[in-house]
């Protein structure tokens, strides 16, 4: 085993090689480097790979043995120079930009995260709309609405990068002139799918790329399924606007819900196998029905800076009334008059109540007396019966 | 104030006298029926307000208040003789037809039912599909098909007799040759809306129509709202499959909420106004995400008898290995072959690993072996990367 060919005590180093020797997620490394950090970590790893050291038992004897193939090409400075040509930022547990909220991921915390872009947009409070490739012009339309309302209220967009709901996302978030941060599955130089290639270069312009893995790593299925987990913990609620019954989308809301962060579902035509997922998380994992901006801002819980408003509606021509008035008018025919003890037989109430009922009416303009006995103000006819 | 012109004794008769003289839901009438009896309370009724005796107090004084003005022109013996040439039944508690949930509603309970159709369409198993007047194509569609599902499953379906969804679970049900019932909140001589009279006629033949007032009332606001606690009480579950976000269908929900009922709602897009109403039961009432009739039959709660099956997908292609040879098939090159140790490196796993996964993915068919390294085996060459 041959040493390495930079300082690995350096922990900064150390921290990106560890992103290069694992495959997330993967506890030990995670256990390791919290106890030892990443230096110590990386030179315990080398002695042992090379003979001159024990690893202590059969658990880490294994891991080891993980680890060390890829210890015989590593040098990560090389990948390091790419992320600088690039503009970009290694940032390490520690370091002001690294995202607090990552902690709770535990043992599956990343080593460090490769960015470019703006670091800053890791720690601002995020919403992350996340959903199908495959999805629909309903749900592209939905996803680019509430990337647009919470870039709006000064929150970042969090998704990957994919086509469909993803890019949709993005491009709502991009539209307002908002922050918005692509979680991808691959390195950072490498802009997957292809043809999101430009709208991931805004979204490097407009906020960041971050990835858990260095330049150069291609885009396993591992590591999409791994990234997932990033996305979840990194933002403040998760909302599935499209996701098939069975659906990468619906691993990051399991993960959502496995680290409680508020998870959200945006729901559809039930004869849409798109929406099918997003109604399975309604109805088997205790995802909130969100439908606007509103909704998905109150589940991320900004508590009294944000509460979904009531809908406006159009009052009914009862809606103001007691009971008893309601009743009353209820009773008094569209058109016609009536006097006060055929109401009260009509309206199944006392005389004594109908008279006082007529009397609030009246003041309250709804009803008019006439030489034929009450009846409603013009303002009050009904054209229709109600159901 | 006159004598009855019938034998206000006959708890029959009573009963149907009853229904005329409240307003429903009157909760003092529920307490004295259940108190005396139907017969033994109109006895009472009928004296205190001819003043041969006295009400005990002020709440009984405003009830009789309410009741007497309609004791004056009363003879239930006429409706009952409609009822009879529609070939209607009337039903009472006590009566082998009475429906046992109505017992739910306590006080409120309706002190008789006046039916046309099959009484025993009252006591089948059943489930309500309501919603609103203002419906969608999408709406209908979906109503027609619970409608025709649930009654594929030999329940009985409960609706209004409104245009919209109540019209299109009827006609869903009734399409499928199953029992469909119509609770009215006017007289059930009285189809309304007069372009449903055609639909409610076959009701009646196929299942039943309901009424708890007396044939020639007409439908005011009031029984309408009273009218709905009616459908939440008789059916095992609710379903609302479109409504407004201020609807009556939502009166209908509380009520089966009120009851402990199962609650189910549809989902429909968000951009929907005839949805608002169902989202807005998902997010703040608690009710069951439904989308099709397996998921409807599992809210009735038929336990043991019906589950909503998990839905068919196609695996992928990783989905029956173990996680380990998953990734290491996951780090194989579409096309071209890799060494053992290579693979190591990619999967971010121990030579050992790789090696007895190989040997794994060899028995199941995965890969091949050939001079330049390991391979996929033909079926197992993807034609894109997944994300």
């Amino acid at each position: 085993m041959r040493k390495l060919p930079f300082d690995a005590s350096d922990d900064r180093l150390a921290a990106a090689a560890w992103s290069r020797l694992v495959e997330a997620p993967d506890p030990a490394a995670g256990a390791l480097l919290a106890r030892l950090g990443a230096g110590p970590a990386l030179e315990w790893l080398s002695a042992v790979a090379s003979g001159t050291a024990d690893a202590a038992d059969r658990h880490w004897q294994q891991a080891v043995g993980r680890w060390a193939p890829r210890l015989e090409t590593l040098d990560i400075r090389r990948e390091l120079d790419v992320l600088d040509r690039l503009d970009g930022h290694l940032v390490v547990p520690g370091d002001d930009a690294w995202p607090a909220p990552l902690a709770d991921l535990g043992e599956q915390a990343p080593p460090c995260l490769w960015v470019r872009g703006d670091v800053a947009a890791l720690a601002a409070p995020s919403v992350a709309i996340v959903g199908a490739r495959a999805s629909t012009a309903y749900g592209n339309t939905v996803a680019a609405e509430l990337g647009a309302g919470v870039a709006e209220s000064r929150r970042s967009v969090v998704s990957g990068g994919a086509y469909g709901i993803d890019a949709a996302a993005h491009r709502g978030a991009l539209a307002v002139g908002g922050v918005t941060t692509a979680l991808l599955a691959g390195g950072v130089d490498r802009l997957y799918p292809a043809g999101n290639a430009g709208l991931l270069e805004e979204a490097a312009e407009a906020g960041a790329l971050v990835s858990e893995v260095p330049p150069g790593s291609v885009p396993t299925r591992n590591r999409f399924l791994a990234r997932n987990r990033l996305i979840a913990a990194l933002a403040g609620a998760t909302v599935v606007v499209e996701a098939a019954w069975r659906s990468g989308a619906l691993s990051t809301a399991g993960h959502a819900a496995a680290l409680s962060r508020p998870l959200g579902a945006v729901p559809g035509p039930v004869s849409s196998m798109a929406s099918a997922g997003c109604h399975r998380l309604l109805r088997e994992y205790g995802a909130v029905c969100v439908t606007d901006t509103d909704e998905v801002l109150d589940l991320a819980g900004a508590v009294g800076e944000h509460l979904a408003p009531q809908r406006p509606s159009a009052p009914g021509l009862l809606d103001d009334l007691d009971p008893l008035a309601a009743r009353v008018l209820d009773a008094l025919p569209a058109r016609a008059a009536a006097a006060a003890p055929n109401l009260a037989r009509a309206a199944g109430l006392a005389l004594a109540e109908v008279r006082s009922a007529l009397g609030t009416l009246e003041l309250a303009g709804r009803v008019e007396r006439s030489s034929a006995g009450w009846r409603r103000a013009p303002a009050d006819r009904p054209s229709r019966q109600a159901e």
